[in-house]
């Protein structure tokens, strides 16, 4: 029988385990769940860096293959796994939904910096940004806006696992208090209703 | 016909372009360049970024398809283009494959900061590392050398893609002096030898 073992951070405030966890739940998969608590650098002790080769959360452990790295974990649940998909299957959307999973992963630090998920998660104050975090929140929202149609629900045809990511990314600023263009608002207001990220929302926190 | 054009950074500094431009020449597809001037903000002027989305270079631009971030345009390549592949084929090593070259783009700052690829293609000095960087250097070599069969020439069975990026964060400690454990020193420097990976270290470089 296949076991999915999913490690994420005690605060339930990682963007990428929050993705994986979303990624598992589109699919249908079952799976366990344990807490590392990054707080206290238990992802650098002995038991979780034995089990992850680069000492981050989310990992998943798959019948023993522990992966860590959470697009590397949506690509590899992808592939594996029956239901419906994570990523496009026209090769210029997947190539596109890659692009933007890699950018958010590594780019806007600013933005990233200055609206920890904290503020979306609870609701941590935020203070004005800095002249470089609005550089690259402008920049989010040129890419965003050129990403997606008037009106989209999606950045492609249908759903796909980079649409929690680009979600994540806008709602930093949204639920920061800063002024989003009201499109890509109701874009990520959308995607934050779906019920897998509500999942991931509603988890039950410990206390900051 | 199908066109080609990489756009990378005019130091040929960029690992990432270097990436891409070894992912090219390992399929054997010819290709056009030209070069983004990355300390005079080029990359955010109207031309480029009306090309690259994520204003990032390496951007390819296949058949009028612009796209940027390295691992997302090495994937499309593999995908798109016969030849030799760039990913493991195997689901675990390919998963893992990802797993290295994500973690490459988003961890281990502190050396990527303090041995930036000046190092590397100018000769740079580099001062000690700081603590932080000495933790990271640890923790990069701990997952190489767990990832690195003994005498292993690749990190899987054959060639990928992520050997490249392994080996030149690897040669930034190399060549900035630092001790790096023998086994991934020589394991960094045959990769280094890899012709593809030889044509980007000779490219003919602007001053500093
Ligand atoms: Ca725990
Ligand atoms: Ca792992
Ligand atoms: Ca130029
Ligand atoms: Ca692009």
């Amino acid at each position: 029988m296949t076991t999915l073992h999913l490690h994420v951070d005690s605060q339930f405030a990682s963007p990428y385990a929050m993705s994986v966890f979303v990624a598992l739940h589109e699919k249908g998969l079952a799976f366990d769940m344990s807490t590392v608590d990054l707080g206290a650098r238990e992802q650098h002790a002995a038991g979780f860096a034995g089990l992850s080769l680069t000492q981050r959360v989310p990992t998943l452990v798959h019948d023993g293959f522990a992966l860590s790295e959470s697009s590397a974990i949506t690509e590899y649940i992808d592939e594996e796994f029956e239901g419906p998909r994570l990523y496009p299957t026209q090769p210029r959307s997947r190539a596109r939904a890659r692009q933007v999973q890699a950018w958010l992963r590594s780019d806007l630090m600013p933005v990233r910096q200055e609206r920890p998920t904290e503020v979306v998660f609870y609701g941590a104050k935020a203070p004005p940004l800095s002249p470089a975090a609005k550089e690259a929140a402008a920049k989010l929202y040129t890419a965003a806006q050129s990403l997606l149609q008037d009106g989209a629900e999606h950045l492609f045809d249908q759903w796909c696992i980079a649409d929690v990511d680009l979600a994540l990314m806008l709602n930093r600023l949204v639920l920061g208090g800063d002024s989003v263009p009201s499109r890509l608002e109701a874009y990520a207001a959308r995607q934050w209703q779906q019920p897998s990220v509500q999942r991931w929302v509603n988890q039950r926190r410990p206390p900051l």
